[in-house]
């Protein structure tokens, strides 16, 4: 089959004028495609495969840009990329240089709000709608959610702001899951198509007419009317949580027939009042292997299309390193709880959860939640581990300021995925972490270069009895060294490699194999230089820190955070006024957005790979050694 | 009348063994002393004389501290600290070394969970309460949240994932606006007493009973069961949101009847299931000042019991020029809009809701939805203004880095009680906003030091078009210099005084007042000092920077945020490596934090009065003229 229907689609109004009867035929194109290129470049499976059909009707009925689509998170938009007219680019998506795998404005005008965070939507929609209530600009606005996303607080708050303000927005309720409602069959089909439509709209007015017509006999009669009422409607009319909200609910729809979508949205399109139109797809939809298990194809590397395995890191992960170490822990002591928000598979808590039910806790898309649930564990006596991406703790910070560290509880915090995060580009990146946390009064920040390092700070994070954040990157674990194993020493970092006289790299545990690396390339060409592992972002024992580099001429510094607010910067500050260290640099993430990539390219992109910190450290000697001609 | 019921009570116990006909006394004693208290140091009046029989309900049931109150922001809690044996220190509540306005876990064991910011007290319950399941630790776990509160998304979060554990936690709704439900009136409380009783459990279990036994036709006619059974049930046992996410509810109740509470209290007790009890209370119940104007009343400086006069700045608030700026621009520009999350009187946006009410918006308690909303203002084309408070914006951070500053959209942030917040304590510092958001991608950050330099800069970030933070304290607007009214330069600051010729002051616009002080101090004995109001924290203009300070020999930074993470700091490294300034000295706040006490106090303990700058300054020019004469 090739894809010559697909190929000629430009723009959505290619889409409004095919036949009904090609429908089909583009939607398998569509699937084919998609299912080709994550297979090659990797991505996000299940949940595109699951909008196809639902994409292409949204397209028909509504007119983008002018009608705006925003998609919640966004890893579903692959569908809509390649109706926008960038089916010819579509195979560099995740790449370098190439397509986003998420909406981005710079990209196409389709694009009309950035997401890759979960929960956003409803917030920008809403925004844009009132904005033109006020500019006069004309366009539908519209949300398409999943029921995932729709657990998150801000999405909650978005509707509830939404239903309030009476405007005409849609939120497309994307359930994969069936979570939210049970309410499937025929006989829901049938009311909800019927619920748009005239005679629907007859026949409640006439209800609404009959109800009030009865006549009142003081406040609790009333009050009984109005429960009669309630009850009344809810049986004919499917009140629920966004009625209550102060929506228009119609669903829920077969979000695989084209025809059914379409009609309804047309109905939609005509409304003016806030509307969630709850639509039912199947994950994975049209790849067996990915119907079966959605959640492994979910975000996914490169796969083999057959039958579906995976591209597998060689050597341990970080993630594989915590999710062991923290069984370890939990085998010793029945007081570890594990919490994650819905992130169990991608921050290695699987095992936790099959040996530990009862000490497992996945709140779903709730990272505020998470994270003072996890205080009230603590409270409560447990030693709670809460795993969560670094980027995604973004969400947290309050909570960790202001639910934990200030009452200083023995929460540990597991942040996978910080510094260079492959593939997912600017809003999945980890490097704001180190600076959003150092400030934080009494809370400990470590940074382990292996897996054996890991084991040995997960056990000394759960004694300490308060705050500790652990952040390690996604990537493979390097090859275990001696010093790894050191016993940990609070505010004290280990040499790796001690043998050089006058040059050495200070660094945080995710930079160990780019730095080592580095050193292997100095080496090799006869300027060796040594390797302290900082261990420590926080506390730093300053003093311990002076008497390492003392005799060291050159330092340089290499940390998988943004500048602004690292330790490096501080320590390299530090070295000038208290130590003999001559010559510095700091070598860290600039404070910009870095765009996608595979890890080794965002840290080239950053001036972080071993050849450039190979370099940095070569020039820094070059320049101390002719200024001591001087 | 002397409170000799209300001062004989050392204990909870004492409370449960009073007879219900000393109840109403017992209240007014207790009305009297947070009015009179309240009177003289400030503090949150309205909300207290709101829950005063409810918590004497509470505590007349529910055995603290084995079973566990959370309450939900924790103004309210000044009843529940008189009667957990803390009357005779109630007069130093709110003071340095006094009483905290808040629970806290330090100052008693009835205080189980520290809160000040809204929304947490779900989680915070839940959490104990599950990791009582695994201790085996006896007791209920009760969270007392209010109808504000609940709009907070962490809360919703934490509602959902409580009814989904099935596990016995009690959600008491403080609702005093009824802004949750208009199911009030006798009937109501009727249903309310019975949903509880073993008579309602019966005929419960009857109904489900009966409608079970309902022969099933295939799906379509199921479907139509399971809907004439909710609409049954809706009409009898008050289905509501609650009821959809998995709680028992009970209610409405009168918060004012310790009798009609303790009556459901005590069934509640016995349940073994979450549920949520509404509760209807009045706020400001018993001082008929506060109950006609409750928001005056929320919280209040100190006030005049008869009339209810506040003490007032005598000059100029930051946050009256703020709001005095912001109605000058909206008079301009029809696209300036103005957003907030339930803080319009705090930030003083009221006098624009009045003036431009279609470009006001008031989420709620909801600062994740405020800040994306902004984002989809923005995009639509309006120039959004996001008043919130510093210590609050912490509950946005991931909000203002994904959605606002990724597509560089045009947002300003007015973050009032920066730095420096009287009264309040711990939870409502505002000391990391520096530090958390200077190392956001294209953000400006910017400190106004007078009314006039607020207004300019806020006409300056609303041309930019991307997004810029101006923060400020609560605090008095210093007497207008020549200085703060020079045009504002990109990433530049201005000289307020410069006339001598060896030390300056650097600092940020918050700090001026002190610093101009303990410039007058240096002066006034002889030692001038020059000062530079940085204006910019954020972008810094460093060539500007070296060639301002060049030729200085001693440069004291003055900063009201936390060190760790300051511009300060990186300002001084910069001088140690790239100027002629010898002898530099930060000041800023230490990486702990800070209890309440007013702003001098609260300064005082950071090293950040005029008296210890100045005294900085001359120790620094000490130690420099004397290596000077080495």
């Amino acid at each position: 089959m090739t894809n010559s229907l697909l190929a000629s689609i430009q723009s959505p109004e290619d889409v409004r004028k095919l036949d009904k009867s090609d429908i089909p035929r583009l939607a398998r194109e569509i699937r084919k495609t998609i299912i080709d290129v994550v297979g090659t470049n990797g991505g996000h499976l299940s949940s595109n495969l699951g909008v196809v059909e639902l994409t292409i009707a949204l397209h028909r009925v509504f007119s983008s840009p002018q009608d705006a689509f925003i998609w919640d998170v966004g890893h579903q938009c692959y569908t809509h990329k390649l109706l926008t007219g960038r089916y010819d680019h579509f195979s560099t998506i995740r790449k370098r240089d190439g397509l986003s795998g998420f909406p981005k404005h710079v990209e196409s005008p389709h694009d009309i709000f950035d997401t890759g965070h979960s929960s956003t939507s409803i917030s920008a929609a809403l925004g844009l709608r009132l904005s033109r209530q006020i500019t006069g600009d004309p366009g539908k606005v519209i949300a398409i959610i999943g029921d995932g996303a729709l657990t998150g607080g801000m999405a909650l708050e978005a509707l509830s702001h939404a239903g309030e303000t009476g405007r005409d927005l849609v939120v497309v309720l994307n359930d994969n899951k069936m979570s939210i409602s049970r309410n499937t069959g025929a006989l829901s089909e049938y009311l909800s198509r019927l619920t748009m439509g005239a005679s629907y709209q007859r026949f409640r007015s006439k209800v609404d007419r009959i109800i009030s017509a009865i006549p009142l006999f003081g406040a609790p009669l009333t009050r009984m009317v109005h429960r009669l009422k309630r009850g009344v409607k809810g049986m004919l009319f499917k009140d629920n949580l966004f009625v209550d909200l102060g929506f228009e609910y119609v669903g829920p729809l077969n979000g695989h027939s084209v025809e059914e979508l379409e009609k309804v949205f047309r109905d939609v399109r005509a409304l003016n009042r806030p509307v969630v139109v709850h639509v039912q797809t199947c994950k994975g939809k049209g790849y067996s292997l990915a119907e079966d298990d959605p959640s492994t194809f979910h975000g996914i590397g490169p796969f083999c299309i057959s039958d579906g395995k995976v591209e597998k890191f060689d050597t341990t992960s970080f993630t594989e390193a915590f999710s062991r170490a923290l069984l370890e822990c939990a085998e010793k002591n029945p007081r570890v709880a594990a919490v994650t928000a819905a992130m169990s598979r991608g921050t290695g808590l699987v095992p936790f959860q099959h040996r530990y039910p009862d000490r497992f806790f996945d709140v779903g898309i709730a990272e505020q939640h998470a994270v003072t649930l996890a205080g009230g564990l603590a409270v409560g006596g447990l030693s709670p581990v809460v795993a969560i991406y670094s980027t995604f703790m973004q969400r947290a910070v309050d909570q960790l300021i202001h639910d934990v560290a200030l009452q200083n509880l023995p929460v540990v915090f597991a942040l996978d995925r910080s510094g260079a995060v492959p593939d997912d580009g600017e809003t999945h990146q980890g490097i704001f972490d180190i600076a959003l946390f150092r400030p934080v009064p009494g809370l400990s920040i470590l940074t382990p270069a292996s897996a054996a390092e890991m084991r040995l700070m997960l056990v000394w994070a759960l004694e300490q009895g308060s705050p500790v954040l652990i952040r390690y990157p996604k990537a493979p674990c390097p090859t275990e060294q001696e010093a790894f194993s050191l016993p940990v020493v609070s505010g004290r970092g280990v040499f790796v490699q001690r043998e050089a006289l006058d040059t050495l790299i200070v660094c945080t545990g995710g930079m160990y194999s780019e730095v080592h690396e580095a050193a292997n390339l100095l080496g090799r060409s006869g300027k060796p230089v040594d390797i302290l592992n900082l261990r420590f972002v926080k506390p730093l024992d300053e003093a311990w820190f002076l008497d390492a580099v003392h005799g060291y001429r050159n330092v340089v510094f290499v940390e998988d955070g943004v500048i602004t607010g690292s330790i490096s910067r501080d320590l390299a500050a530090l070295l000038h006024t208290r130590s003999t260290v001559v010559y510095t640099d700091v070598l860290a993430f600039q404070e910009i957005f870095y765009p996608q990539g595979n890890r080794s390219e965002i840290l080239t992109a950053a001036g972080l790979s071993p050849a450039h910190i190979a370099d940095c450290v070569a020039a820094l000697r070059e320049r101390s050694l002719s200024d001591s001609f001087l």
